[in-house]
């Protein structure tokens, strides 16, 4: 584990010294968290593309799990704010100029670094440095990811045991949460949606206290967060027959899913995934009802790289990212079949192909 | 409910005609969801100073939400972009000078818009406009954060009746949290830290699996999150004997706590509260062992105005903070007491005062 994260350590000095830059703030929590291995928040990590620092910039609250958490790191106490730090830092460093995370960083933060760091050190914008690596998965973070699958089965296969008539939407979303915590997730990876009947056509609707019927059909997108790492499914379940219309909405959203999986391999530029699923629920006459992109890239962020719908970059082994295409009928109900794939040398793996999907699987 | 937030809007108008901004820009989801009532997420709020426009710039997965959730406002589909949008509703809107909130908006967001709006809209970095309407909470508010605060107590008084030596952290922290959602919370409002023994010297520090002992000393901060509005405790609760050394800390963190609640009013600048529970335990010899803040304010964000330590502004009426002093003592343990308390016209009310606290009730 810190071995892995000295050698990102390694593999970052290498992007930095192809970006000209003396230096590197990293500011976003997941990117801190991501390069170092720290699990805290509010705290700050900059990098010289030389040897000369790797810097956590943290507070008294931090130090101690700061120290316990990461190896290959200085550990620098701020008790007058981040950017004073950083304004030492760079100073004695000698940094003439300092990248900054443009995505991340407010316009407050890049005001004040500005003043503070003056004319000795230049800010630059720079976007995408630690993502790009991120967008490759370690054999180690495959491992997280593939534990966070397995709590996120392991919690809905009980789920669907014990749901019934009666229970409403919060009910089931805290019993499945409770579950996911005891299969040893440390979290939900995001708040889990749980939609029956026609509040399924809310793509990110909240649980309430919505009632199951004995022919409820129940949509559940939920992951688990399992040492740091995040997955993310879609299921929806039916208690009693199917109703005609979301079988025939089932099975194209099904199939949209199956052809974007099956186009998957490195080389494949990757919008294309999205633009393969859209076509054929667009021709089956649904085209309007599909709002939102066909998934995104997952790891230690639930959301993360890479986007999918208009990407242009190819696909490339040890990404992971989530296929998902879905159907929406306001009022009426609401489709999502959610996967994760991860990209092989030759193709790709179905991280989730342990979580039933068949359409008559999922009649409880 | 709805009637609230067009008194709000009425409100947020009447500071952005002092401000000399011919519009606003919303941004943060908290003020967003602050300001209209809607819960979803990626969401802008363009406000204009006249009453020519109140939209509510969302997306595909959000409009069916937005339009159950909100009155009064003009919920505005983007296909392209949220930055888009707001171009086209400037221009529409003939906005001059537009206030955008700098503590929140990405550079990168800035420099898009910026690029984007031109020469005809300048854009104007503003802070606090919709955080210092957030402050002052109203009764519906106050409400809100009295059911947060019940539903933490149920949770907590459950979790105490069930703790026993060869639990873990981890399944302490999982055991509050689904009785919080249980009791009505929506969530937990933020990660709950369940610490037992020497590792409550880590003031965020996550649940892990160490296991409870007979004579564990166990810190548990957690709160509810019901109806958008959070609450925020701390208690440490003895298993067995209570260690002299943690007896004694205790002691000192409550009369600290006490303290300061004791010269809580309307008037009194908010940076008096953390100097005398500091200057306390500074007394006592504890000082460099209490490194973070006295407390913070809260409400529909955990951590919200005002901030206390070192804050020259008056507290007023309406106002909700944590007041949470506490003693680390690396390697051997921590205490720390929070409570939350409610300025009132003549002094405060403790909200928390149904949760136990006295050294005495501790002992389980």
């Amino acid at each position: 584990m810190k071995n892995m994260e000295n050698q990102l350590l390694f593999k970052f000095r290498e992007k930095l010294a192809e970006s000209k830059l003396d230096a590197f703030l990293v500011t976003s929590t997941g990117n801190v968290q991501y390069l170092t291995g720290f699990t805290g928040h509010d705290t700050f990590l900059l990098i010289t593309a030389d040897n000369r620092g790797a810097d956590l910039i943290t507070d008294f609250r931090y130090i101690e799990q700061a120290e316990q958490e990461t190896a290959g790191f200085e550990i620098i106490r701020h008790k007058n704010g981040l950017i004073k730090k950083v304004k030492e830092l760079t100073k004695k460093l000698k940094i003439k100029k300092l990248g900054f995370e443009s995505n991340y960083l407010t316009y407050t933060m890049v005001t004040l670094l500005r003043k503070k760091l003056g004319q000795r050190t230049e800010l630059v914008p720079t976007s995408d440095l630690v993502e790009s690596l991120r967008e490759i998965k370690t054999p180690d973070e495959i491992g997280r990811i593939r534990q966070a699958v397995d709590c996120a089965r392991l919690a809905f296969l009980k789920v669907t045991k014990i749901i019934k008539p009666g229970m409403t939407e919060k009910e089931l979303a805290n019993e499945l949460d409770y579950y996911l915590r005891l299969a040893g997730a440390e979290n939900s990876a995001f708040g889990t949606i749980v939609a029956a009947d026609e509040r399924a056509s809310l793509p990110h609707a909240r649980p309430t206290d919505k009632i199951i019927t004995p022919h409820s059909a129940v949509l559940f997108d939920w992951g688990a967060c399992c040492q740091s790492y995040c997955s993310d499914l879609t299921r929806v379940v039916f208690l009693g027959k199917i109703p005609p219309l979301l079988k025939k909405l089932y099975r194209i959203v099904a199939e949209a899913q199956q052809r974007a999986i099956d186009l998957i391999k490195p080389g494949l530029p990757i919008g294309r995934l999205d633009k393969t699923a859209r076509a054929f629920i667009q021709k089956k006459g649904y085209g309007k009802y599909f709002g939102h992109g066909l998934g995104h890239g997952i790891g230690r962020q639930g959301h993360e790289a890479p986007r999918l719908k208009g990407n242009k970059n190819k696909l490339q082994p040890g990404m992971v990212m989530t296929i998902e295409p879905g159907i929406y009928l306001p009022g009426q109900g609401g489709i999502r079949i959610e996967d994760m794939v991860l990209v092989t040398e030759t193709g790709c793996e179905l991280l989730t192909a342990s979580v039933p999907k068949k359409l008559e699987e999922m009649v409880l």
